[in-house]
């Protein structure tokens, strides 16, 4: 027995019908493992869950079913019928193994896509059901370690104070029904860490990995990591700022222009949605270059594109005898075909790190996130030195042992 | 006496006349020193020559003496009345240092510019002359040191091999008056290191630090260092490489298409002289991928932007499941500007170089070079940390001491 | 006597100093006429009035003089030193030109700006001494003709309805003193129309050429015209949309980028005031193309570019079998040099119009503006084409007559 | 029956398969007539032939069969199995109606591909296979009138004097077999004229159109057309630059980039069929202008494309106060499918002037072409405005009539 299982927060999203579709086809040898970070040599001999072993479910507050989603997703990125007959295939004996979800105190937009929410009980019975889910879903398909990725829509930013700080404090907000202390993220959190699961918070909504919940994990030996997969533009400028850096360039002003047009850029069109995104995204420069250049981080929606994520950066920055000079980019990547490989490689890394007996921030994975928790490296490069620091200890403790 | 001499092979060049123009603002407290690596703290403990105790010099084969030079480039580049004056009275007792160069084997683009050039006897007398000339400045300047950097027009690609590749090839290529097998670059380096002054080739011809003159180098206690001062398109290429490479994203084609229109660009508008400069910006990609993507630096001569090059780079590069996707760069800059400072860089890094006894190619200044002599490092992050770490180790060695 | 006077609401702002400093620069020799649309071959024969022999003036709510911002506005821009002492000389006995403006009723962040507004009397009393400064300068200056021109802050769109519908009503919100009725911009317009000087609307501010304003207009004999002088980002669209049009090539969206850092963007960064510009550049894309494609044109302050405006536009399109395919483009133009030659010409076809006995709007200038007035053409080719067919009848009429 | 046959010079390219794929998706619904010029209102009293009722055929040096090549086509562009599908049905009885083709003097890039090129026997023989081809084509598929229309590879550019010059000569140049004078795409011309068939020229190779055909055209009243279909980068170029003529913006560097992988881009990587496309794209800026600013236009092979053509524009610009300025474009366009409505607006547009007894140079469709013969007018606007005014003129005719 040697199967791992992946739940996604946000079942019927397109990452998620993008890794589905990415796994189908890596066991039918339709595709290869590009984009795969763990295909490096460093990770070798780590002996880590192949994709073509994992078993996939989750939650969604959508009706869609994961083979719906994965047939629209497909249709929207020109992957042709290979792939969906691969999906249909995977998927074909799985439907109970996706679950309804909750959408608790999610913000206006997201609640406004909530056609298969599960009612919302009191906030003790949710956690119980979502426990509840994790458990059946290890059960039936007899997985030996399950992790579980949010992907779902970003929710709007929640103020972190009391409660949230401590494993008692959400306990008690548990206990007392707060549903206006905590987000739907917390509750899905929660649950992994109660049922020994790693979790992986690939999206921005600050709700999940609070401090209580941080604790919580670390107490319990369980391994948790986020915020907000580095898929796009903020890779770009994590590579791009030290060049700035090390020349001694000041950079003057920063700004990033992004477009898309998938169910994520249709919730960031809500303002409090945004906020949480821009957040993530506009943390980077000033801690990168340590002074904060005029910069903004704008989000649009723009249907015609979907997945078609494209953005354009233009810095404005001074050099010797205080000449002005530009750079410009312009990035357009399919979104969720960025982010299947990294949510891959984090289930892998997830699982090995459980294997190792981490438990909390798994701070190796810098690299992967745009806002990374626990750790103060925001040089791309840097944040990848960590991660093959890691592997290659790894590697030699299990030569070791 | 504390100064420091810096002699530039084209000091009628653009480049020599920004580093004249920046060294003359910063004595008169017109401009910072943005741009010069080297004002990063783990410099500061180093006791390096400071650029406004520098004393300049040089070789041109033009008519323009190096204030004319200055004020064209000043007026291209609208650098103000202010900093022209300020050239103006630091090279007021100059002209002396600036004396006639030697086009020697050149080809046609670069003896077409050569109004200023001296005769050319033998290649023994050619040398002769070029070591009194270094000789001739340090005494009348009373400099400890000085250093030799190449700024010239980049002459075309030789072949380097048979009396190139000993010093003693390289003594009897001068006594039997070889010029059929060197060129003026390769004759510049020699009374450089013959008079132990550190030699840094800013340029791509490959006709100075051949191995011959390395050796030499190495022999006599003289550091040097090339090839082609990375500012602009190669710097970029070299600080996003690794963001593909990090995250297996598989680079289909990477196509390069540089513009500009100051001297430079007009040599380079000579096939058999951008040969030279494509070799030198080609070499990165494959070393620093692993693989050969279609790959074509592409430079051509657009007068009307002088020295405000413009670079637009297109990368094709495939995901997960094969998706194909895109990322395309746009550089606006003035490239004498971006230049300079690193050419202050150099000099003051070569200068604590021979203070500590180095000789030959000094590998810790690869981040300044599209091509780097005796190092396989390719990404830029990691370049910069050799040079870092060397400043550390200095650092502590000083303090040891 | 042949002299023709130029009053600009806004006269301490960068446009202002561009048209000073160029009509300046063309009386010394030190630039040519690039850029003026009335440079073309078919206004030869019309006698329009030279730029040489314009006088200008105007109001501004800033303290700066006109020669300190054109000072700040020539260092800003490169311009250099002898330009600057062209508009000094030009300028020496003119600062009586120069009047106090009002900011009535203009939004926080004009007001803001006020340093040198004008006290805020009964309305009738600002109308009164913008009257009175007209008659001053036309007096002083002893020329024929003056055309007031609107270079000043964006202000908030006014709702325009009752009494800015009629003369009357205009007439009796002055009496009544209903400042919340109009803004400055109405009291200059008025001004300006009963003073008999043809007035051009060179800003977005909708509370200029109301409909009551253009009525008077048509009765008094005065030629007006507006909105929203057309300079960068909506020239290019007009050009290239009807490219769309002709080869039946479907605009999926638009979207519209644009940073600039002067005043104008200072003030475009208030929402109230950037509405107004807006709603002038988004009207032209549904009128143009037919129907209405996803189109957001955004505006951001980004200090550091000053007054080179950079405007990004992404266009999404659908060709034959629904391929998806796009088009980019960047616009980095010197805001207020572009619009300077424009405010000349507007100023020399105002007097024209005069002559020839016009009154209201000015049709023919549809290719001067983002949102001209009372005019269906859209194509920037085919407003060309009205303003052609124009000065081609006016020369026919001058040979005839 | 009213069926048009429309026959290819190069049947197994992409052109030739985007026009198959997008007439069998309109006959069985699939797609809508977008990409259509022939749409507009304007034409709709013409009675132009239908897409739907159009045959297809034509001639081929390669092996690949025209069901093959769209095989190719529509999974390189992603277009899906349903078009594939309506092709296959589409053709399934056609494939007589594909003729082997020549390669006649065409240069070795081409002569390379000829792997289904028919034996070269004595021009007059080849001549003659070529007009039984057609014959044989409407005969067998009962149409009323066919086209032919050249999509093949471009060929290098042919010297036009002496026997090019007149019908005679061409005649003499075929008895006398001088197959040095002429090329392939002249004896295709011949044949179709000779045929009484429109014969429009979409490549820039100029065998074909040479003035003795064109006179032959003239003379036995068949209409003809060309150069070089205008579907990229060039429609942008000659819509942009009226707006720079009429700003009265001085173009001081105009230059182009294009990258393409299909097989137009792999001919074109032969510098001398290069040239061919080059001359073609450069005649525009100079005679638009009507001055010659620093220009080049630059085609590069990038197989990863494919038929996704990549075009970044770099235009420096001179303004007021000799302010200098640019402006960039990107154009990613999938080539063959934005060319085939046009090559079906083409077909449509030819039988038109067929049937109103037109002959020689359609000048009327100048706005299709690049290099439009027999007209000056190169403002993309007022070349559609000479097409709108022709089809008001026939549909008046027709009223009249």
């Amino acid at each position: 027995m040697n199967r791992t299982g992946v739940l996604f927060v946000g079942s019927s999203g397109y990452i998620s019908a993008a890794v589905l579709a990415g796994a189908a086809s890596l066991k039918k040898g339709l595709c290869q493992r590009t984009g795969m970070v763990t295909e490096a040599k460093e990770f070798s001999a780590l002996s880590l869950p192949e994709p073509e072993d994992m078993v996939f479910g989750g939650w969604d507050i959508r009706e869609a079913t994961a083979i719906q989603s994965a047939e629209r997703f497909i249709k929207s990125v020109n992957l042709g019928e290979e792939v969906l007959s691969a999906i249909k295939e995977s998927l074909a004996d799985n439907e109970a193994d996706f679950y309804k979800g909750f959408a608790t105190n999610c913000g206006r937009a997201i609640e406004a896509l909530a056609s298969n929410a599960a009612p919302e009980p009191h906030l003790k019975d949710q956690l119980r059901k979502l426990r509840s889910d994790i458990a059946d879903f290890k059960k039936r398909n007899s997985v030996d370690e399950a992790v579980v990725v949010n992907l779902a829509s970003t929710e709007p930013p929640i103020e972190v104070s009391g409660p949230l700080l401590t494993p008692e404090g959400l306990f008690l907000a548990m206990d007392d029904d707060r549903k206006d202390l905590v987000r739907a993220s917390t509750l899905y959190a929660l649950a992994s860490v109660l049922e020994g699961c790693p979790y992986v918070n690939f999206t921005p909504s600050n709700g999940a990995l609070v401090p209580g919940l941080v604790r919580l994990a670390e107490e319990t030996g369980v391994p948790v990591m986020g915020n907000d997969g580095k898929t796009g533009e903020t890779l770009v400028k994590s590579a791009l700022i030290p060049m700035f850096t090390c020349r001694n360039l000041e950079v003057l002003s920063w700004e990033g222009f992004n477009m898309l047009g998938n169910m994520d850029g249709h919730v960031l069109d809500t303002p409090e949605n945004r906020e949480s995104k821009i957040i993530s995204k506009d943390a980077l420069l000033p801690k990168a270059l340590g002074y904060a250049p005029h910069s903004r981080v704008h989000i649009h929606y723009v249907p015609s594109l979907d997945d078609q994520k494209t953005a354009w950066n233009f810095i404005h920055f001074k050099g010797f005898m205080g000449a002005k000079m530009t750079m410009q980019f312009v990035w357009q990547g399919f979104d969720s075909i960025l982010a299947a490989p990294l949510v891959i490689d984090l289930a892998r890394l997830s699982v090995l790190a459980k294997r190792r007996g981490e438990a909390g921030l798994m701070t190796q994975l810098a690299s992967f996130f745009k806002a990374p928790l626990g750790v103060e490296v925001h040089s791309l490069h840097d944040q990848y030195r960590l991660l093959i620091e890691y592997a290659n200890a790894a590697s030699n403790e299990r030569v070791a042992g």
